[in-house]
C-alpha cells in the first residue's frame, strides 16, 4: 500500500496532544439509517451524536436508485464537512450508512482511503460497510487473500471483510457477509448496506454496542441511543450478541448466524467511552458512573475539602463521591471549552506548558484546600502528574487522586487505540509505586469488584466467567489475539 | 466604506445559531505583554484563554526593530489560525498586542477590516491598538472626522480613536491617546503599543476588566487573569478605572489622565461574561456565581428531585443552589462538546431540531424527576423553552427554572450585544408572563439586591449610586449613549 | 463503484470550454526514471513537459528503501501540485513514475480514484503502473474479474491490468505484467515499476509512442521526447512496438512476450497531440506539420492576402503554407495567453462571447484582407464557426480555411476522446456541405495521401496495408473495438 | 505600515522567476464600465484581456443604489478570482470599476491592501480609484499628509491621490480630484468612481494608455483596445493627455483641468507592454512590432538559415525580420502553455534548469543552423545566455541576436517595474561588450531612430524635442523623479 497523499485534506495533519495520550481512545463509531427522505442528513447528525467515539475523519454513502451509490469520506469532525447543503444534496437517497474514526496507533500516517465506510462492487451489486471493533486475525487474512489475488486499497483491518465478501460464493450480499464474517475473528459491530437493504451484525460476544431504533416507518441502526435522541428516533432495542439483522423496507429480519457464546461486553464503554447520556443495556451510562463515584467513596474514603472532578469525564463519578462523602462537589479545574484537537503549540519553548492550553486551576477555590481529584483512568500517567503540578501550584494543601477503574494494565485488541503494554503505568508499578511516581498524597482506584458493582452486578466480577470484557484491567482475552500474538506480544500466564 | 471580500477568509461565514441569540455576547477581548522572546506567542495563547470574549476574528501585532510592524487578522478561532509555526515567524519581536472579537449586531457583513488591532502610521511612528468596549459618540466622532479629511477603513467605532491620535497635535504617542481618548465617551479597556512601549488604559467608570501580570522581567495587559494562568504569569494589580500606564522596557509608568468618577464594573462579567476559573475585584468568578445559587436557593425555594444546571454557564450557580437546598445536583443535560460555531444545519426540514445538536437529555437521569433548571440568564427566551421541551419530552414531572441573574430588560451599549429592546423577554413581560410564556412550573429570578449581595455587597444595591453598571437590568445608563439616543432609543424616565 | 468525493479537490469542478469541444482529446502521458537522487523531482519536470497529454489531473509514485512506496494524486497541473517542496518531500527515492491525464469521455465526474499511477501489493511486493491508451475489451474483463472477487477502485479501464497481475500465477512482476496484457486488447504505453525495476511496455501495435532516454548512470522513460530534453537526458531510441524494457539498476533487459503485428503508430500523433519540439520515429513534429502545410499549400492553392494560423496549433502548417504559397504569413488572430482551463463565463448574458474570452482578431491587420486561416482539425465545427464570425466582423473581405488534417469521421478507441461519431462534422457531411454549413468562402482538408506524404510515406498512403492508424480518418480499426462493438457501435462496412 | 497577512491568499506567495527578471514589467492595467446591467461582469472580461499588465492581484469595485459600494481585491489572475457566479453576484449595479497589478519591486511582500481600487469615504459620499503611472513625488505628499493627520493602509504611492482628496475644500468628486491631482507628479492615467459617475484622466504626458469605448448606451474606459474587444464595445477615441472625462448616466463631459505640456507617451508600450491586438494611436501594435523586424532587417542585417523569435513577444519583430531579409521564419523555440509564473522549482538541484521549464529548442530544426533570434529587449540578459546555451546545446551552427528595441540603460519611475540601473546590462557595457557578455555570434540593438520610424515618424527622433517618452533607453526623464533623487539617483548630466 503506497502511502497516499491524495487531497488537501490530507495535507493536513491532525496532530494528537501529548497529553491526549492519557487516554484510551475508543476507534469507532457507527451509524445507518433506511425509509426516511435524505437519510444522509440524518446520518450526518447520528454520526455528530458519536463524533466522541472517533474524531479523526468520517465517512457517509447512500443510495438512490435514479444516483446509485455515492459516497464522501473526509478528515476533520462531522460539523465541518458533512453540513454544507452543497455537500449533501451529493448523497442522495433514502438509505444511507455512515462511519466517523479514530486513526490506528500503528498506522504511518492518516490516509483518506482508511476511511470508512468501505465499498464493493459484486457482481449482484454494490454493498458498504461501516465496522466498529477489530479483527484480530486481520493480518493472516490479509496474507491470504493477497496470495489469491485481491488487492487491498488500505491499511484498515476492515477492509477484509469486504474482499472475504468478494470471494464468496453465496447468491445474495447478506449471506455473503455470513460467509465473510464467519472467518474474522474479534470484535465487530457492522452497520452494512445494498441498494435496498440496512444491515446490522454484532460479534458473538458483542464486544461493542449496537442498537436499534425507530423513526416514523423507518429504521435506524446506531453504537449508542444518543444519537437516536438526536435525530428524535425512539430506542427499540440492543442488536444482540452475534445476531444479524436485515431490514428491507418496513421488515426486520433477525438471525443468529454465529456459534453462541457467553457475552462479553465491553466494561470500558461504561466507563468512558460511551456517552453519560446514552443507555447501555438499560442503565444509564452517567447513572454507572455516578454509582462508581459512590463505590470509590465506600472504598477509599478520605477527609478533603472538596471533591474535584478532572473535567469532563471525571465529572458523573466527582459528584458520586461528593454524595456519599458528604463532601462538597467543586470546579476546582476548568476547561477550555475552545480547545480543539488540532491546536499545535506555538514554540519549542512555550510547549512544556502543555495541559494548561486546556485546563486552568480554579486558583482562588483551591487555594489552602485538601482536594480530591477524580478522574476517569490512568494511562500512561502523564497528564495526572501535571495536573497535580497545577493544583499544587495553586497553593492546594493536600492531592488525593481517586480513579473510577481500576489499575489499566493491558493493551485492549478489540476497537481501542492503547499504548504498548510497556507504556501503561500500572502494568509497571504497583498502586504504591503509582502514587510516589504521580507524587500525590494519596491515590487509590477502584477495584474491579467495586466497577462490577457499579455496573450493577451486585455480586461483583464472577471470576470464573466473567460477565464483561475486562481484559485492559485483568490481561484475560476473550479471544486470541492472534496477530498480535504472532508478533511477539505475550499474553497472560493462565493462573 | 465598502462592503469587502479581501480574502477566501471572509468568503466563509461565521453562523451563529438560533439558540445562541438567546445570551448577551461580550465583544472583545484584549492582551498584550512585553518583554519576552517571540512575544506574540504568548499573545496567541492569551487571546486562546480569551476566546469565550469574541469568537468572530482575532488578529496579533508585532514589532521587531529589524522587521517593523507585522501584523496578523484572521477570522475564525485562535487555535485554528494563530498555531501554526510558519505563521508565527512572521510576526518577530519582543512586544506585542492581541484582539478576539464578536462582530457588532449591527455590521451587514463580517470583514477582515473590521477586525483588531488597528493601526495607525503617525509622524513619530506607528501604533497599534486593541479595545475592548464600545464608544458611544462613534457615530459624531466620524462624521466630524471625515468632513476634516479622515479616511476610515473599517465600520468599527474603535477606529475613531486611532484617527484623533493622528490629529493630535501632542508629540509622543501615549500623549496623543490621552488626547484622543478625552473627546471618547462610552467603555474603553485598551491594550496599545507603539515601537517601544506597551500601553493599557481604561474609561473612568472602569466598565470593562483590565489587569496587569508580569511574566519574568516582562509584563503582561489582559483582560482577564485566566489569561495570565496560561502564559504562567503573575497577577499584579487591576488597571484602575481612569488610570493610564506606559510601560516601557522594566518600567511602568501609572497616570489618570480623566476626570475622576466613582467607578461602574459590569455586574454581568460576574454573572456570565467572564470565566469562572478568573479573579475579578479579588473575588473568584466562580465563588460568585456559586453564591449566586445559594442566594437564588434562599430567595425561590422549590420541592423538587434533581437540580440541574444548563450547561456550561449555569453549573456553578446549580452547585450553589445544590448546596443550599440539599436537593442533589446532577447533570440532566449533556452537551455535546464537538459542537461548533459553524455547524449549518443539513436542511430545512431538520432544521427545527436546534438546540439538539448542542445538548441532549439525560433521559434515564430526568424520567418521572421534579427538575430544578439552574440557567444565568434569559434574553429572548427560546432555548429556555427548547430546553423545557426536551426536558418534558424526557418524561420529567415538574420543571422548574432559576435564573443566576435577574431580569435582562434594557440592551448594553457599552460593547455587548444585545437584541433590540422590544426582543428582549423581561422588556415586554412580567416574571409570571414569562412564566406561562415558557410554560414551566416555576421560574424565579434572583432579585437585584441578591446579585449585589452574591458579589460581596452585604448591604445590596446603593440605589442613591449603585456600585456597578447593572443598566442592562435596572435602565440607569452611568454615560447616554448618544449615538443611540440620536437614532430614537428612548431612555428610562427618571424616577 | 461509489460517485466519491473524498477531497477537497474533487470539490472544485474543471470545466472543458464549449470551444475546447472542438479539439480532439489525448487522454495521457507517461513518464518514469530511475537511477537518480529524487527521482520523484524529475518526474515532476517530465510530466509538467507532457502536460498537453493530460491536463485534469496527474500522479506521482516513488520507491525508497526505507520508506516505502509512496503516492501523490492530486487535480489540476503538474505546477500547481508538484512543486512544493513539502510535498515533493513525501515522494523519496531513487525511482519514481508518473502519469498526466485527461478525464474520459463517459465518466460521470471527475474522482481521485481515478487517477493514476495505480498501485497493487502482491505477495512478492507492490508494482504501480501509468498507461497511455485504452483497453478495447476492458469491460469484459472486468466483469470477468468481478465475477471471480476482484474489488475494483476506480472507473478506469487500466486497473484490469493490476488485477489480472494479482491474479496471475508467475513468480515475478515482470511475468505477471506480460500475463496480463497477453489478455489485454488495444492499446497501451505502459511505465511500470516495483521496488528495483522501471518497466516499460507497447502494445503489438505502438500506437501509441513511448521513449527510452538516459541522464546519467540513470534511464528514463517517457511518452515524448520533449520531456527527455526538460530534464536534459539523452533520447536513446523509441521502445519498439510489442517490446518489453526492463530496467533493474544500469541494466536494460528487452524482450517481446507477445504475438508480432504490423505496426500501425497513431497518425494524429503527428498531426495535433505530440508537442512540435518532439521527435518520432526520427522526424521532427514540428518539421512534419510544416511540410502538412506544404502539402497543403499545393493541393488547395487560393488567392489571399494574409495566411493566418488559428493559436496555437495550426501555426506550423500556416508558416508552411505561407512558404509554399508565397502569401505573407501574419498573426491575425491573438491568443490570451492569461486563459486556463478554469475560466467560467462569469453570468448567461455573457456565455455567448465565448471564444473571445481566448482570442482576439488582430482588427487592424484584417480589415479588407483575403484571409486563409489554418487549423490542424475541424471536429465539431464549432469553434470553426465562431472564429470565422470573428474574422468577418474585424472586416475581412473572404475567409478561406485551409485543414492540416483530412475529415475526422470516425471515433478513436485508442486513448482518445472524441465525440461519438454521429457530432463529428465530417461523419454526416461532404466537405462542401461543411464549406456551407461554415459559410465560409472556401474549405480544404489536406488529403489522406498528402498526410502520408508529409510524415514521409513518399508514396502515401498503403490501402492494402496502411503504415499508420489513421481510423478517425479512414474507420479502418486495426484492434475491433469490442466493447464499444458490444454496445452497438457499427463499424464500417467492408469494402 | 504593519506588513500584515489578513488572508489566506496572501499566505501563498507570487514568486517571479530568475528568467522573469529579464523583463521590463507594466505595473498596472484599468478598467471601468458604466450603464450596463452587471457591469462588474464586464470589468472582469476586461481586467482579463489586460491581465498581461499585471498578474500579481487584482480588484473590482462597484456599486449599487440598494447595496452601495462593494469590494473584491485578490491576488492571482483574474480567471481563478472574478468567474464564480456566487462571487459576482456580491458585485451589483451598473457602475463599476477594476485594477489589475503587478507588484512594485521596493514592497517587502505582497498585501492585499495595496491592491486597488483604493476606496475613500467623503462628506458628499464614496469614491474609488484605479491608477495606472507612478506618482514621483508620494513621498513627499505622503509625509505631508501623515504630518497633518491622515492614516495611510497601504504603502502604495497611489494613496495618496484618496488622501489629498479627503482633504480637498471642493463640493463634489470630480473637482476634489482634480485638486488632488494638480499635487502630484509623475505619470497616472486613471479611472475612478462615485456612486453616479464615472471618471477616466490622463495625466498631461499621457505617458500610458487610456481609451474611451461604448457598448450599448453605455461607455467604457480601458487601458488598451483590446479589452474593449472582449466585451464587444466599439473604441471611441483615446482619452487625450491631460483630459479628464466624466461621465454621468449617458453624456461624457470633458475638460482639460491640468497646465498643458507637449505629450510624451510611453514607447515601450508600443515595443512590449501592450498586446499586440491592440490599436494605440491608431496604429495595430502588431504591425509596429512587425516593422521593427523590418527595420532591424535593414539595420543589422546577417547570413543565416533561420529567423526565430524569443516566445511570444519576439515573434512579430521576428516575422518582419524573415519578411524583409527573405530568410525563413520557424519556431526555433518552443514555449511550454501551461507554464505559470507561480511554478517553483521543486528543488536546489534541479533550479538551475531554470528556463528550460518554460522553453525548449526545437532541436531538429535548429541542429547545424545559423539561427537569427529575435527578442524585444536585453535587460539583465539573464534569459539571453540560457536561451544562446540552449541552441548551442541544440547544435546550432551560429547565434545571432537581433533585438526589437534600443539598449535598455535607465530605470523607468512612471509605473513600469525595471531593476536598478546598475542591474541593467546596458548601463555597463557597450554592444560589444554585451555581444562578448552573451557569447554570441552577433548582437545587435535597433536604433533609437530605427525605433521612431518604425512607430511612424518617418524622420525619426526629434531630439531637441522627443515625439515619445524613450527614458529607459536615452536617460532624458520628461519629469523630474524627484523622490528617487532624494534617495540619491543620479540623472543623466545634460549634453
Amino acid at each position: 500500500m503506497p502511502n497516499s497523499s491524495s487531497s488537501l485534506s490530507s495535507a493536513k495533519p491532525f496532530f494528537a496532544h501529548p497529553f491526549d495520550d492519557d487516554k484510551l481512545k475508543e476507534e469507532c463509531g457507527v451509524f445507518g439509517v433506511t425509509g426516511v427522505t435524505d437519510a444522509a442528513n440524518f446520518v450526518a447528525l447520528g454520526l455528530h451524536a458519536l463524533q466522541h467515539r472517533g474524531q479523526e475523519a468520517g465517512g457517509i454513502v447512500s443510495y438512490h436508485p435514479d444516483h446509485d451509490f455515492n459516497s464522501v469520506r473526509r478528515f476533520g469532525y462531522v460539523r465541518d464537512n458533512f453540513t454544507k447543503q452543497s455537500l449533501m444534496e451529493t448523497l442522495p437517497g433514502s438509505l444511507s450508512i455512515g462511519h466517523v474514526r479514530y486513526s490506528t496507533a500503528g498506522s504511518k500516517a492518516a490516509a483518506i482511503r482508511d476511511v470508512q465506510p468501505f465499498f464493493g462492487e459484486f457482481s449482484m451489486g454494490g454493498a458498504a460497510i461501516a465496522h466498529n471493533g477489530n479483527i484480530t486475525n486481520a493480518d493472516a487474512l490479509r496474507r491470504e487473500l493477497i496470495e489469491r489475488g485481491s488487492i487491498f486499497q488500505s491499511s484498515s483491518d476492515s477492509e477484509c471483510i469486504i474482499h472475504l465478501m468478494a470471494r464468496s460464493l453465496q447468491r445474495n450480499i447478506p449471506e455473503r457477509m455470513e460467509d465473510a464474517l464467519r472467518r474474522v475473528e474479534g470484535a465487530f459491530s457492522i452497520v452494512a448496506m445494498t441498494r435496498t437493504k440496512l444491515i446490522g451484525v454484532r460479534d458473538p460476544l458483542g464486544v461493542r454496542p449496537l442498537v436499534l431504533g425507530q423513526i416514523g416507518e423507518g429504521w435506524v441502526l446506531s453504537s449508542e441511543t444518543c444519537a437516536l435522541d438526536i435525530i428524535g428516533a425512539t430506542y427499540v432495542r440492543e442488536i444482540e450478541p452475534g445476531e444479524m439483522v436485515v431490514i428491507t423496507g418496513e421488515k426486520v429480519e433477525s438471525s443468529f448466524p454465529f456459534r453462541r457464546q457467553k457475552p462479553r461486553f465491553c466494561i470500558f464503554e461504561h466507563v468512558y467511552f460511551s456517552r453519560p447520556d446514552s443507555i447501555i443495556g438499560g442503565r444509564s451510562v452517567y447513572e454507572t458512573r455516578r454509582q462508581i463515584g459512590v463505590e470509590l467513596a465506600r472504598e477509599a474514603p478520605v477527609e478533603a475539602d472538596l471533591v474535584c472532578p478532572v473535567p469532563d469525564s471525571g465529572t458523573p463519578a466527582a459528584i458520586g463521591f461528593s454524595q456519599e462523602s458528604g463532601i462538597p462537589y467543586a470546579m476546582g479545574i476548568i476547561r477550555n471549552q475552545y480547545m480543539g484537537r488540532t491546536f499545535i503549540e506555538p514554540t519549542e519553548s512555550i510547549r512544556n506548558m502543555g495541559v494548561r492550553l486546556k485546563l486552568n486551576v480554579n486558583r482562588a477555590l483551591i487555594q489552602g484546600k485538601r482536594v480530591i481529584l477524580v478522574d476517569d483512568s490512568v494511562v500512561r500517567g502523564t497528564t495526572s502528574r501535571k495536573i497535580k503540578e497545577m493544583i499544587l501550584d495553586a497553593g492546594a494543601a493536600e492531592v488525593h487522586f481517586r480513579i473510577a477503574s481500576p489499575p489499566t494494565a493491558w493493551p485492549c485488541f478489540y476497537g481501542v487505540d492503547t499504548p504498548q503494554r510497556e507504556k501503561l503505568l500500572a502494568a509497571t508499578m504497583s498502586e504504591e509505586e503509582m502514587r510516589e511516581h504521580l507524587a500525590v498524597d494519596s491515590l487509590k482506584f477502584i477495584s474491579l469488584d467495586g466497577l462490577y458493582r457499579a455496573v450493577g452486578e451486585a455480586e461483583g466480577r464472577n471470576k470464573s466467567c466473567p460477565q464483561y470484557c475486562d481484559a485492559c484491567f485483568s490481561g484475560e482475552y476473550p479471544v486470541v489475539p492472534a496477530d498480535m500474538v504472532s508478533k511477539g506480544f505475550e499474553m497472560k500466564a493462565a493462573e
